[in-house]
């Protein structure tokens, strides 16, 4: 059951066989398959909601770990965690990044500004996560994606109401240069002004966070 | 079970109370209290030995699946994510510390220069480990310790063969020379230069184990 997780064959959302249909699937008893299932959603790869069925509610164990660990961090740790995180993979991506990495970021970059302009906040997040998710990708590190996408996420759901609450009519700069300027430091394979330029934004947003708390 | 392992009532390597002795203390079946332990089995928690009784092997589920996943994970990666959580603990531990921080971390610099002096690489490995542990304690941040301990450790696994191969006799530059710049740099708090001497050494080792494979 947990390879049909891995491979994907089971999908984040997907209502799983019945215990039934596992068991004679799988040709174990229906104990067995009970068993399995009750510790697959202990480690947080399964949901079992009474009446409805059992539902693949993660796909990997240590993202259910980190999501259930990040909960009882504080904003600030799960923040630094990310900085730390971020910043090396700005210089990974200096150096690693492929072209098709680049058309991703681009991408991201086009739809954050234009989710600006139409001050449509909530695509705003979205594209913004998907940037710093696509320059993550770009280093090509699947264990630095993996805890990434976890504390970030954890990051994002906390910091999208002071997003939201804030009036962008009365924002004066564009707010994608310091993003524009990472990107085009990846691009250029300059490791240097892609660390700077990542400390930048991060630390620009601890400001934020610090002065509307 | 959980939160007795989660308090440090039960702790790593000990042996929990039998089956029966559970089911009376926590006033459950028995039936309950098998589930419960090969749930907290399969997190990684404990770890049942057929014959021997059932071990603490993890105080905490993201450890168990956090070891787990970096099995999968190539050196590489391990490494970069190490890189990533050891500077930024530099950096806020040259602004957090407190002075029993710094006491910890000068013992260790003191046991790992002895080892050496003594051509004890095992001994000098674990100083060196409990040094690095010292400067991510004084970034009190409960999050990255936790991450920091886990994956550092699959590091110190798989170079600690390095190590011990090499010949120290050869070694003409005292070892400490980096890990003391360090100490230096977050006695002062000096974010920079904690950052640039992490940095440093991490580079070091990195083209160590380049140059060693």
């Amino acid at each position: 059951m947990k390879a049909q997780i891995d491979s994907g064959e089971w999908s984040i959302g997907d209502r799983i066989p019945t215990e039934a249909e596992l068991s004679d699937q799988l040709e174990v008893g229906r104990n067995t398959v009970r068993e399995a299932v009750r510790a697959l959603a202990h480690t947080g790869l399964l949901e079992i909601r009474q009446g409805a069925g059992t539902f693949v509610r993660s796909s990997s164990e240590l993202g259910g770990a980190l999501r259930r660990r990040l909960k009882r961090s504080e904003l600030r740790e799960n923040f630094e965690v990310r900085r730390a995180l971020e910043l090396e993979a700005a210089r990974l991506a200096a150096v690693r990044h492929t072209e098709e990495d680049l058309d991703t970021i681009d991408r991201a970059l086009g739809e954050r500004t234009s989710a600006w302009h139409a001050r449509d906040m909530q695509a705003f997040v979205e594209a913004d996560f998907a940037f710093h998710k696509a320059v993550v990708a770009a280093t090509h590190n699947s264990l630095l994606i993996e805890l990434y996408d976890d504390i970030a996420q954890a990051v994002y759901s906390s910091i999208a109401h002071m997003v939201y609450e804030e009036t962008p009519e009365t924002a004066t700069e564009e707010p994608a240069s310091d993003h524009q300027r990472l990107a085009e430091a990846i691009r250029a394979g300059d490791t240097e002004r892609a660390l700077r330029e990542a400390a930048c934004y991060l630390d620009d947003l601890v400001n934020q966070a610090a002065a509307s708390s």
